[in-house]
């Protein structure tokens, strides 16, 4: 493959001479490693995709600038990360005008690193929704006999009208679906809730079979055991599962760094303890973190902390999945 | 020229020509609606009554300005607005430097609201506090033989000594109970917490009677379960019940756009619990929003944004009951 | 009941009764005007063609709003703005990820308005500085035979290649010069400072022998006559003058609302004094602002301030012209 | 134990032993003066008769709280400010509701100042711009005999109509005229610019001779020297002259800490220079700084920071006289 | 003249003449106290001796300033504080550049505080955490027969090395063990969670048996309880307990003004319960509150108003104790 | 020499595969270049040592992580700054909490620096102000025959007595005067302004025949011209002069990211015209950059990027001079 467009971050692995124990020093650049790595990191830093003004393309960055503040171990669960293989193929080249090619160049690297690391487990740092189709659609096109099913976090349904708004950040779903990509009933959302959905794109989702399930009902449920219950029935009538989690499901009150943070979301302990599960489930092949926007966030940066402390906890998942 | 693309400005003339499915196309004008609306918005834009400087006045622009990020359709409970009929009233104008004349013409209108549509839900967007007393003398002197009952959600009770501080924001309660308006054991305040009262005003409502709720004992029993039970208790003893719901009731955390903010304070997510409650009970014939301060919201105007939210889930409420 | 206080909210139908002696009571709509407006006023809200994470598709609104608190009288010069008529044409609706799309609909915007009111000053609010080249294309497909010279006041050169970037917010001077739409001896670009353009950039804009004024050379000759002069020549080698006004141009502590601001810019003093000299020159047919990002503004809006100020200060030149 | 190292705190009995240099030690309490001080100083902590929100009514605290980062050391005049007596008389009580009644309270506390130390030259720590009418009218009824001038710095013309808004911060000048107090020319207003004020007040302003400057002029001729000589003349033309500085005067760039902050307006090095020559002027009788909003201040307090510094150069300016 | 309305400001003489109910009145200062107070409070304002970036240092002041916001009377214990004597010592003098010297005179004030007043529990306000160590040496100095046990709530274990790191905040626990002064399995802390520990660090505690409880576990038994068995444990193995609150051992959205703040952590409401359990607890001699930074808290300073709602509940458990 | 203290710094110098054109392109790491660079760089992260809070310590890697935004080319003077070679030697190791160790590893850093590298520029990056007190006698220490000239731009004198402070950032000229490594009359201070210091401390600098201009007497000369005048003067009684720019020189509306930001200073117009005269000058062996403090910038962290300016514009004379 003469190109995969991505290209290395810009950050700077400052080469510690001994192992400091934090995040910055167990992740490896991806032309370092020696053997395949079970998980691996790339970057989609696009947000002109979205509706309203987004900085979600800032995030890859500061998500790497932040790994010196964490500890490669997990107090709770007693685990230990570096025993667990991450590489960095850095962020995805993104046009500066052509919002069609940066997609383009998402689905593409996606592609490839299937390909290439096919028993590794991708991870996409955005960028803002509409990536998570563009990952999808390669995901697809490197396994095209593969039955995808996806687990959405989000305050959304992402159904708009591509018609209407172009491949934007409130359209992914519906891409998938009718682009016959993914099917609606393949598709599970959770962390729905109050007046963030019209009547006309809630009818859409219950046309095409999407299920959803509204906070209200998840807290009944518990996040993670409904997490569970629910990757469970996917990778029952499904071949790998696809896992995207806009950080805008969160409440506004834990998380200010999103395009539109609403009140009534999900609190930050529920989705640490969600992507627990996730984690441990070995039907997810790949994951995706948007909608994250570090020019909204408060000045100390606490979206972005709560950011790279939800990748650690499914980076801890996997972990105790394999143990 | 079939098109040249230029669209009206986001200004004044923005009529949608087709329903969006968001908040400010449900809402009607009161000049416009064509038979009487069940639930009738007016603003109290007034602040200068506050003890601590107050921008409680700019609430009700940036309320009604926020409108469009709000769908008419509560995904929860899956109730759409548009069955409900709400027309806005506009703002009350107030006078540059006379709160008296101020408090005055809030007492006026809320009459005038009433005489002319007795049987709609009144909702008045504050304000401070101040604005509450008004509101209700307003109330009283239309059905001067109703017997009104309060439900204040409220960190304050709100009996500083009127002689003292004149009709200021910390007055409203002691202003009605001296006014012989409401008695003492007709009210019941619940979200009181911590060290945001003196002993003094506490033996003063202990005098009057009126009842009190700590949060502690609050979530004890439920905020919804509790405010139920005080709801059936208030509408069997009096006539028509007024509810307050002071936002500083809200933890600081949550809800930092009041002049007093304070820890440990309702969670958002126990208030729209709450106001479904509220919205639902029939006895309930008017109720405000008061005391958030846009002024001291964060860059993200989390709290503005919580305040149209807490007024949604009032108007599901109202549906739910009418259903 | 004679007067009931209630006053129509400051959202929707604020037509005020009587001239009030602010901005936002002269500009009329253009669909009200009774005969050909002075000036027309239009919005281009795009800015997803910036190199960097840009807000500035925001400032239309913004813009607009403000006019409430500018009063429609020059205290310095004595004029009465009210004398000069100024119609606003609405905001140019964008797509949402199709940038090529909305470049294209301001070319036609900016064509069909000056086919229709051929007589009357265009002035365009941006939107970031790509959008420069679409209003500059559209009126020399309007008028085809004429010559356009353009003054540039900006920190920048705008000549990075479009064959790297797309037509974005750094290309639109080369993508006029080598689409042939003006050429490169007919541009001036004033303002220019310190480290904010590499070698590359500027001997590209020597070798199309772009005039430029470093603003210590400015400062030398005076920014308002260096403008007069160069407008003098400018409308003696063409035949119609654009100017465009990028707010970076501005020093960083005078304007902290931009995508890039710097030190070593312009004073705001002297911004205000060229735009008097702008106005007065009868060569000048069409005006930007662009690049001025609401969202990376002071919490008291103070760029979007001086963009309302700025503005106002091109009015007051072209009526000064006018008497 | 010879020291436990304890210090009393911060916070109320911090009085110093040893003189430290700085301001707060050297301004001392009225209540412990030994002497007739040369100048004495009152805060009128009232914004709620302002027009916008304010919180101006916080400025008096602030403005005391910051002396300690103040020497009491004019380095480039080489003026040791302890060689002159000021006296802290405190603040004037506020009414919560009752603004009349606050304006009553100030105009009693500058007649019982003047009263009681008719050699003092009295100092005015706002506050909004309408506490200025109430020291004035305090002023002449202690001087009943004296004709007043007033030299004003502001962005505004201070001449709307009380019977339209009541005493508030936008009419202080014209209840003066109209009371009868101070006549129309002997007032001079120096700093106006922009579009701040509508034809209709410049009218008016001129209909009652106010002499006003604009900044263009006020920079043609200096700021000094016209202060100086503007001074002069009204010396000569009665009795005694108040000073007021509406610290809106100042440029939106330099002091952002004020309700209506403006483009264009007064650089703080002028307002420094106008200052010394203020002090300096035997004229002078009273000053007072107004309009200041600590809770619109940039995160670092800078205009309460300039406020203190002016009024600094203020007393260095006295001393320079008596020298 | 009776009165002329002018009262002392808010700065150094504001002595009230009767109690109104609000902390600031009931504190009273060392000096003053006529009986031995049951609990003397003392600030230590270093964080020169934090590893990142603190200025945990300006706490003591902001602390005291807020008290006027605080009522003597906790609602929902019904408590009357002012039942209880508490004095003010006042801060310790901290050295500029000398960071072992100011830990040396921490140490003497802590031993001098306990050998004048004995029974008296004694509270330091921090500070950052290296305080702690020296409180506890000068505790241990005073009374060296007596084992020491210490609950910490805390991120962080605190057992960095201080050969590497000097005696830095992130090493207090350790500098006891190593010391003598406290034994391992005499500490207990309660709050750990996340990513915020290295592997290295919690191998030091296990070695050292330092009895650890991750937030999940904390909350599976609850708080409250957990601190009461905890306390009543160490009761029975040594001789005095001490306390020790790091500030940031609360999660990141509820209380940002910490040098370190993480996701994941306790929640006020939990802390708040927590803390009248330790003030009920008589094993408890002394207590502190540390790394507090106000120079990264909010802009309306949310973790300064929890801090000092945090000791008024300790305070209250105190009095819930005695009687 | 064992150990020189210097460390690389935490910057990616992410290896562009072609040279942009900007400053991070072309400064190289100095174990990188391949002859002797004509200016060395080096960060001195230390602000422990201040008498207020500061975060100067974090500015080193900020300066750096903005290079990316800054070209490597100044258009006002027409220089590519390619032309001069520039090395980064990293920041020296500072100690967590023992200040006196971290003063002893800048003097080994600037001695070191200074032996292996005679004939290049030195540039330091502070850091606070103490820091420039260890610079100075590492470079007398490595030339102690040589007679050593200061200039020093700054509000403060920085003769505060370390007898009182300790090394601290309000000592340094009093420690290099009372060590005999300067003396007094070598020492030029431009920017003093103001009320900033103590007249106690200003007769100190007479008895001790410091050279000082006020910003008054500065501007009346012109700061290029009297800098240009005074670097003459100090070249011609000296061996080598040392400039010292403490950035809280600037004026407080320019430059808000300093501790102790004041009105009435420089602009960063004159500040960057004396950076040029300064650069020119052959007799500056070393100059340093200090007190900039990120923690407390604007968002848009003007202050830093008026640093990195500064920077260039020493740099630009440099190369003026060299041509
Ligand atoms: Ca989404
Ligand atoms: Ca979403
Ligand atoms: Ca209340
Ligand atoms: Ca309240
Ligand atoms: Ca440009
Ligand atoms: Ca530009
Ligand atoms: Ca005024
Ligand atoms: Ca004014
Ligand atoms: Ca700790
Ligand atoms: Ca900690
Ligand atoms: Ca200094
Ligand atoms: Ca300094």
């Amino acid at each position: 493959m003469a190109d995969n467009w991505l290209r290395e971050p810009n950050w700077s692995w400052n080469d510690s001479l001994e192992p400091s124990g934090y995040v910055h020093d167990w992740v490896q650049r991806i032309n370092e490693v020696e053997s395949v790595p079970e998980c691996i990191l790339y970057g989609a830093p696009l947000s002109k995709s979205s509706i309203s003004v987004s900085g979600a393309s800032l995030y890859p960055e500061v998500f790497r600038r932040l790994w010196k503040q964490f500890a490669a171990y997990n107090f709770e669960e007693e685990i230990d990360l570096t025993s667990y293989s991450v590489a960095d193929a850095g962020d995805i080249l993104m046009h500066t005008t052509d919002v069609a090619e940066s997609h383009r160049r998402i689905e593409i690297a996606a592609y490839a690193l299937n390909q290439t690391f096919p028993k590794s487990t991708l991870c996409m740092i955005g960028g803002d929704h509409s990536t998570t189709a563009c990952a999808i659609r390669g995901l697809k096109r490197s396994q095209p006999n593969q039955t995808i099913g996806i687990l959405q976090l989000d305050t959304h349904l992402d159904v708009r009208d591509p018609a209407e708004y172009g491949p934007a950040n409130g359209t992914p779903i519906r891409q998938l679906i009718e682009g016959g990509v993914v099917r609606g009933e393949h598709i599970v959302n959770i962390g729905l809730h109050g007046y963030y959905n019209t009547k006309q794109l809630v009818e859409y989702a219950k046309r095409h079979q999407i299920k959803t399930y509204s906070m209200k009902e998840t807290r009944k449920i518990g996040v993670s055991r409904l997490i569970e219950q629910e990757l469970k029935r996917l990778s029952s009538e499904t071949d790998l599962v696809y896992v995207t989690v806009d950080m805008d499901v969160l409440d506004i009150s834990f998380a200010p760094g999103v395009p539109a943070a609403t009140p009534g979301g999900m609190r930050t302990e529920e989705l640490f303890e969600g992507l627990l599960s996730i984690g441990k489930s070995p039907a997810v092949k790949h994951i995706d973190f948007v909608c994250l926007d570090p020019s909204r966030d408060s000045r100390i940066e606490e979206t972005c902390r709560i950011g790279v402390h939800a990748w650690l906890q499914f980076m801890t998942g996997r972990i105790m999945n394999k143990g």
